[in-house]
């Protein structure tokens, strides 16, 4: 039986025949990889992880960081606050566009260069070393071990960043930047110098798509409303100038970085990783970008995807000899199926004394949809109807004889 | 029993105390409108329709047209043909802004006006009443029932029309205009003026939500590959430069008009139509945002939600006397449901001469999900094993006894 | 003895070899042209023109025609009207830039397109036809004869002017423009389609130079402030992106067109006119600006230059036999000269009964020249010293024997 | 007799009670000063110096020093050298914006804050402290005395640099910029805390007027040529986005500064030095503008006027009794002059075998003019005329027997 492993394989190889890019080299460090490299790993909310190529070959995060110590930030502050260093709008302009909100003098978001240098400064930290610790502990709890810093990549970055450094300037000028300016491009350029291979990404990415808990670890690394909204600003604004194109291509909130890697999110099911050095015009991977498009488009992973075939949410109605009812639902309980059964619910107790719901066949059921059924319910009960919900996993979080 | 509409008017009427907008007065005719009247209609891809307040109103569509006439010109002449036309990319910029792309000359994306112009002059005609009248059909069909244009409010927008004039000069300078300015913007302010109600958006969205098929009438309108296409537009650009903001805290592909019109699209859920005239200072029914952000928060709309809780895709496995043995497959067919179903059919099928596979109470199941599980099941019977599968409903588009 | 038709000629061979450019052609009948004909005349503020090449070949004007018609207007409107609609900044940027002025819309200034077609929509008349008409009346003026349309250039303008009227759009939108477009852009095609040649240029440059009077002619076209106004807006503005090098390099006002001419002005010496069709890449005659740059440093024409050698303005001080004074002034009465001669003046006058001050030797004095000399001869007067002035042309416009 | 300076402390009164302006705050220093301070001082390029109000209230050069470290670092290197690090054009921005030249990275001028950090780190020097000694060397030549730097203003200056650092380190990033940026702003930041007075103002720029030479001193400070380039960039660049409105109603190449000084320059006549230090929406001496705009206006300075009056060059010619001929010249021998007096050449020596020209009264003869001059005369002698020149002072540099 093929497995998933052989289908990510296929997918590498048709990338890798199908990009051509050029390895970053605004600094040495860069430029000496192998450009031949590459590998690609997914890994599910469920903690399973499927291979294939150079999965173990470390490499600097640069961008990629960007995203998960925004999470971090956010989480510790709150969006409201964050939100005031730095916006959520797409800038339509590249990774290091001097693009600071009239007026606020925010940068545009937190995915762009400027944006990030901002969030860095950020990370509590009693100086930018304690920061930097406590940044790479949280990146290395996203990975689900211990990450550390490329330190010859750090004095690199940190020798060549003029252009960082004037973003920093700015936004210190503006009154967004509260940290000095060498302490907040410490902390960046540290944060872009961590060493991760293409399996830690899809692990970073996994634990983003099961809602902040790392699915290796089961640790609780940010709240589900934190990784939400990291997902949201990373699918308006991870890939600069290529969003667009990105959003109607592939359909998945992701974010690459200068030294060959891209994350990319499947909400809820996946993470994934791709790494390859070149990279194309925009300053993403080449065949990241190719082997990312092919496998949202053969695997239908697009997040607006429509899935066409769908059984109904009420599978089952009987009348016991008792003159009762038991309604059987299933699947995924969302909007559209708990209005379907509300709607089955009125016409199903009319009349009747008594009514059984039976939820064990239900997969998914969110928390605006329990509320809506567990109301809906407890209205019934008013009426006079005897109502049990048959739910022995609590998915209802309703238990049996209410 | 709490119906949908109760709790859609309670949205309403939250939102309409707190919410401050103007209403647009750009052409007399839109400033003479009730600024008091609001409604909001919900519309599920099973056709179903929740309404409150006065979704029966008829206001012009102004850019709420924009995604469904290039959904209808996408469908005509497939994406990429399109796409020498007009890109994907958020402009970042407002909605009348002069962002041509240097070199090609292209507007940015469709959702902004010169997009929407050079998209409006590729709907195919012999002349522009043609293309008016195809167009007016398109967006009828979306609608499921016939609409028609206002008059007066076309023969205003094209008295005024001078900023919308100069954008298709400049694209006929660039060469992407390829039809006579005059003969553009008729068609443009034309599809501008075609008058709607709350509820006609819902059931367009609806339409979009569902793949591009009516769910009220089944007319398939334009592909599912069209329809997430489009919506991956409006949710990258439909929001002009609120784009980020919108993303992040509703979350919903979307597009306003400025006569107050907005509709929103969960995909394979439903389309909400929202009016209110009174518009906030990016030009959005400010009612209209405020009832959207609370209704994807209240009730868990957000495209990138996680939902927490969720049972597992093979539920039952049972071994017959003879044997064989039976795995009943449940829920909605993902990624990471297919994964997990693989390793359990690997673990299964070990030693066992029969398998049998139940799938009556899988719920979704998309094309990439069917593909992996039929070849997966494919692999296995060439190992020597039976396998059967049990699919009434034709689920997996397989049949009983391969 | 070697003239300055041969000089000219040297000037022009010179330019000849030393400069590469591209015949414009995005009109057709602009491609036609003879890219090897080229010719240069100056014409000087006493009426002379010394020509050498081909200064009789007509070409039309195109933006040559900029700074005659904004004098045109400004002269019939007043500079602070004109104001309202157009201003005087360098915009930094190419002739057909999208301009304007965030609040009010305005066009950054007349020598742009933008500001040029809300120039021409301000020219007085009862349509576009009597606006043209007198628009050419004044060129000719300028020119000193009668000057006409090519219809076919103008037609064709017309027919390919979708850019331009882009720019008449927007400003119709924005309120700066108070004609229909099409009347607009009907006066500024036909104002870009006038026919001169080099000497034209050259007589129309040395009208503004002479203070707006044409040195041929005698006729006043504008008054002296509205001549030195426009010479400034062409300081600025005239060479658009270029204006700083040009400046720098050349340092007269100046305008190129895209049919290959350019006219230069030295304020009250002489305005030059060079015809060459291959254009540089800001789109003004390559041979044109080369041979300017080597005229303004061989014959020293920058207006900012300061001539080192310099006589004193009181050359002779002889005391009659009844003990009066007589003081010769000479040459240009300028601000050091004035402030000098007043200081002689006042030791002059001690303990005078009578001062004879001549005049007969100045060959330049300005009105405040004038002003502060009698004034300060008044003052004297009131001293008790017997003034006379011997001033038989006038200079001072001070009568013999007051 | 009302002296000049009489009329400019009329000038001055009238330009206080006209003007509203606000005191820079940006650092403490600058805001300390007392508002209500004003002076105005005209030097003349013969060494005279005529002052109203407080012209000896030291202030800091801010800006006021950029043209003057730009003439002398052109002096250093050349102008095409220092072309290579920054431009000479209009940006049509503020004085701090980011404008580098795409491609190159240059900023576009040095008048604007880029353009004069660069200009500042190409001061030749071991190090900061050495060029910031040569600099304000220069300075103090320019000024006719020793200048010094105001280190509280300077220390200000430097602690709250931040946008400053920011363009110099993109400048750096770029590779424009070569010293390292603490190095770079260290220099400029001095050069900006000169203290000088509106006397020494107006000295500096007469010393730009008198071709470079300080007409107190008698030192020449930059050449005749750096000079003008000088004032051309000053004249394009100085007032930053307000440029063309100030040659329109001004015409005086000008650069002011936030302290509240402002140097004029009326090329060959006069320097101006205003301060006051409450400015207008564009940063400059908001009585300081109005001043100098009604000095221009009353004494015509501005430099496209045009004399309207002005006397013959050629005043006397008389034959001789041998047959020989005298032809007188007086005034200024610009373009015009020579050409009419090159014609009345040729016909005089008709016939003749003797020609003399007297030329003690020419008061002005440029670099051009006398070569033209003495060309035409040499040709005259080779066709057999004896041609003598009477110029004991050398004004043409012939002596007197050619």
């Amino acid at each position: 039986m093929r497995s998933v492993g052989a289908a990510l394989q296929a997918v590498l190889d048709r990338a890798a025949t199908g990009s051509v890019g050029r390895v970053a080299d605004y600094i040495p460090e860069l430029a000496t990889v192998d450009p031949a490299r590459r590998g690609i790993a997914v890994a599910s909310v469920r903690g399973q992880i499927h291979v294939a190529g150079d999965v173990d070959v470390p490499f600097t995060l640069q961008s990629v960081s960007k995203p998960f110590v925004y999470a971090l930030v956010a989480a510790e502050m709150g969006v409201e606050a964050v939100a005031r260093h730095v916006g959520f709008e797409p800038s339509g302009e590249p990774f290091n566009a001097i693009s600071l909100e009239p007026g606020t003098g925010r940068p545009a978001n937190p995915m762009i260069n400027a944006g990030a240098i901002v969030t860095a400064a950020l990370v509590a930290g009693s100086g930018p070393a304690d920061s930097s610790a406590r940044l790479v502990a949280a990146l290395s709890a996203f990975a689900g071990r211990e990450l550390s810093v490329d330190e010859r990549v750090y004095a690199s970055e940190s020798a060549t960043g003029d252009r960082n450094r004037a973003l920093a300037h700015l936004m210190r000028a503006a009154g967004v930047l509260t940290r000095p300016v060498e302490d907040a491009v410490e902390v960046y350029f540290r944060q872009c110098a961590v060493l991760a291979d293409a399996r830690d990404l899809a692990v970073m990415g996994a634990t983003l798509a099961n809602g902040g808990v790392n699915p290796l670890t089961g640790v609780p690394v940010v709240s589900a409303a934190i990784a939400r909204h990291t997902l949201a600003v990373m699918t308006g604004c991870g890939m600069y100038d290529h969003a667009g194109e990105w959003l109607v291509r592939v359909g998945l909130p992701a974010k690459g970085g200068v030294a060959g890697g891209i994350v990319a999110v499947q909400p809820a099911q996946v993470g994934i990783g791709v790494y390859s050095p070149p990279l194309d015009r925009w300053g993403n991977s080449a065949l990241g970008v190719a082997a990312l498009t092919a496998l949202s488009q053969e695997y239908d992973l697009h997040v607006l995807t429509h899935r066409r075939t769908a059984g109904l949410p009420v599978v089952a109605d009987h009348v016991d000899d008792r003159g009762g009812r038991t309604l059987t639902l299933q699947g995924e309980l969302d909007f559209v199926a708990v209005e379907q059964i509300l709607h089955t619910l009125a016409t199903a107790a009319e009349g009747r004394a008594r009514l059984r719901v039976d939820v064990r066949r239900v997969t998914v059921a969110g928390t605006a949809a329990r509320r809506m059924l567990t109301a809906a319910l407890a209205d019934l009960a008013t009426t006079g109807v005897e109502v049990t919900v048959t739910d022995p996993g609590g998915m209802l979080g309703v238990d049996e004889n209410r």
